[in-house]
């Protein structure tokens, strides 16, 4: 979507856009003598930014409905049953899956939160999609798994020294009720040591803000902000149960805070999401699916839609998180939590464009095109799509996708 | 969806369906002779009974975005407006483009609440999907619009005799805050001496609820109730804001009341809708969409997610508005409310059918196929509907959506 929704030609070169104009003139770009130019015709069509999940667990798109209609920490312990017997196989083809799904419904960049990190990267980068994958520390208090984890930590670091971009790798913390205080200051260190950023879950459910208090006297943002991890390179996926102390601590850190707005509501954790607060306190509010297991699916869309909707009914307030903030907590927020140069047509940044079918009832309005697309359509609208200038999805077609849905299925039926 | 999620065929003959049969065996189904057969294959896929919208606005379909993020009654006034301007062939347009998104989204049954009856039936008619039609009355306390509108509801009545269905015309009254006592009594009165179905906006909003205890001392539902107007034969709307006594009055009277989810939060109206206890009580609970304008598309597949999750979240309960609760309001509660024999797959029933593609990442998963289709997959997996033994939408295609979307379009450019 260009700001103004006006006419306009957007023109590529390489992995980067070189300049927006006018539609239909050539304006003060030309190509380099020598250079083929290719033209594709978007009349009827609207074009926007690739979007960025900002957390999920890509590899669960094998474990939808696991856990159907049943409390968090029940369902956490059917996930954890079902994940003891995955192997680098399964995560590979489920992030495969979870990228024909991604590509699908529009996201060009996601911050995966899950195991096998090397399994993972390599499926994303097959599949033309921009992955951050993470080492996750899940210790669950045990002074051995930490050495182990440890050890795992450094050599994922390791390998994803032979990723393309410096940017791809972070260090995963489950959450403050599965972790050690020792290995959380372990894995922040490390982290800061090599300036990576830190993907934690935090305040998701008001049990988990019970027993920190019971245990610690403190909220989980207080623990973490006296262990000293609140930070810029924070990304902290839910913050869903704040007191106004929590919220002014993770303004005055930059905090990234990471919506999951379908996972909460379905997993009944809660919904009074602190958007209006957390933005004005400084926070960078961005948005995710979490991972389909608990959300179902990983579609940016539909969370935008439910956030702005669940925010006007629980504020009683119909201007609540209007479109404006949806589309950058969906796009420049979260490529500023990551540090990638994206979520805005404009010359200079990456290519990641995607390109909307408008001819059909869900754009039929006097009303903004922004305002159909989030507001009435649904992401079969996305027709195409392009990470760093590259077509990954052109008229609806995700190459290869059979193949992968038919070799998921196989992995699916020899875990479950 | 068969019940039990099994492979079976399905037999149709005419607008009826004959049999459900073990896939691949003859059964107990013989055609009749000399009746041509024609078999469809349907392996990867699902099939589900059409979905039954129970309270739309049709023809808003045009008027999408009209009033973005604005409070209830401002909004109504922006819509009032517009709506000053409309004439039948914006209906008659606006319908059509309606039934296009209806089609797509797996709807077979509409009640739609709306001006000029004639020219919505038609256009419903034309695409093959089943419409029941209203005449609305609007008299904002007015005796002369009074006399008039009774007039014209009579000759909309008399219009209907003509119409294929007994069951394809209802009395509208669009609320207690725009329709005085007497008109109201008048109504329902009419339809009664003609086994019509009222069909009223009630309880929506708090402002509604504190005007009506402020004017008469009692809430819009006991007001009702006082005026002799609750009954089976009442498709109430909303029912969002509802005491104690309001649930016992609308369970005792076996009043369908429909929920509209996402028109209710988007407008921030509310969203503590009493499922539960409106169930129990005796209420038949359906599902709506509401108008274009206020929620903003027809789709029923969303406004199942968006219920469910929505009642999981404030009631803190995972396991409120399970599944089969989900699928019974939008198929056979509505086609009981609506007294059509439709809303289930089974013999002697109405061929009304959806088939869902499955071969897809929506589909893949451990969970169950309704699960999947609910929590997970678009209603762009609906590939092709059946209503009334006829394909409507087949394989994705709507006959003539090019020629309405243009002539919608052409009409929308007159109003606004």
């Amino acid at each position: 979507m260009l700001p103004d929704a006006s006419l306009a030609d957007i023109h590529i070169e390489g992995e980067t856009i070189r300049a927006v104009v006018p539609a239909g003139g050539t304006g003060d770009v030309a190509s380099p003598a020598g250079c083929p130019v290719t033209a594709i015709d978007c009349t009827g069509k609207m074009a926007m930014p690739g979007f960025v999940n900002m957390h999920t667990h890509a590899a669960m798109s094998l474990m939808r409905g696991v856990g159907e209609d049943v409390l968090f920490h029940r369902w956490l312990d059917r996930i954890w049953n079902v994940e003891s017997k995955i192997d680098a196989e399964y995560v590979y083809w489920g992030t495969k899956a979870a990228c024909v799904e991604m590509l699908r419904t529009g996201t060009t960049l996601f911050n995966d939160h899950y195991w096998y990190a090397s399994a993972a990267h390599r499926a994303a980068v097959e599949m033309g999609i921009r992955p951050v994958e993470s080492y996750v520390f899940l210790d669950r208090f045990d002074e051995n798994a930490a050495a182990v984890q440890k050890e795992r930590c450094i050599k994922a670091y390791e390998e994803s020294e032979g990723w393309p971009g410096r940017g791809m790798f972070t260090v995963g913390i489950h959450s403050i009720y599965s972790v050690s205080e020792k290995t959380m200051l372990w894995a922040a260190d490390f982290a800061r040591r090599h300036g990576l950023r830190i993907h934690i879950h935090l305040s998701e459910t008001k049990k988990e803000v019970d027993d920190c208090m019971a245990a610690h006297g403190m909220s989980p943002v207080e623990y973490l902000d006296s262990l000293g991890m609140l930070g810029p390179d924070l990304i902290a996926a839910h913050t869903l149960w704040l007191s106004e102390h929590d919220v002014e601590l993770l303004g005055a850190n930059h905090v990234n805070c990471v919506h999951n707005i379908n996972s909460n509501l379905k997993l009944a954790s809660g919904y009074r999401f602190l958007y209006n607060e957390l933005k004005a306190a400084g926070a960078n509010v961005c948005i995710g699916t979490d991972g389909c297991a608990s959300s179902n699916n990983l579609d940016i869309l539909e969370a935008l839609k439910t956030a702005a909707m669940v925010q006007k009914a629980w504020r009683g307030d119909p201007s609540a998180m209007p479109l404006g903030d949806l589309v950058e907590m969906a796009t420049v927020n979260g490529a500023r939590a990551l540090g990638y140069d994206t979520g805005v047509i404009a010359p200079g940044k990456d290519a990641d464009i995607l390109i909307i079918d408008t001819l059909n009832t869900f754009f039929l309005s006097p009303g903004s095109p922004l305002a159909n697309l989030v507001y009435s359509a649904h992401s079969s609208c996305i027709e195409s799509v392009i990470c760093k200038g590259r077509f990954v999805m052109r008229d609806g077609i995700v190459p290869g996708e059979q193949e992968i849905l038919s070799e998921a299925r196989k992995t699916l039926s020899k875990i479950i």
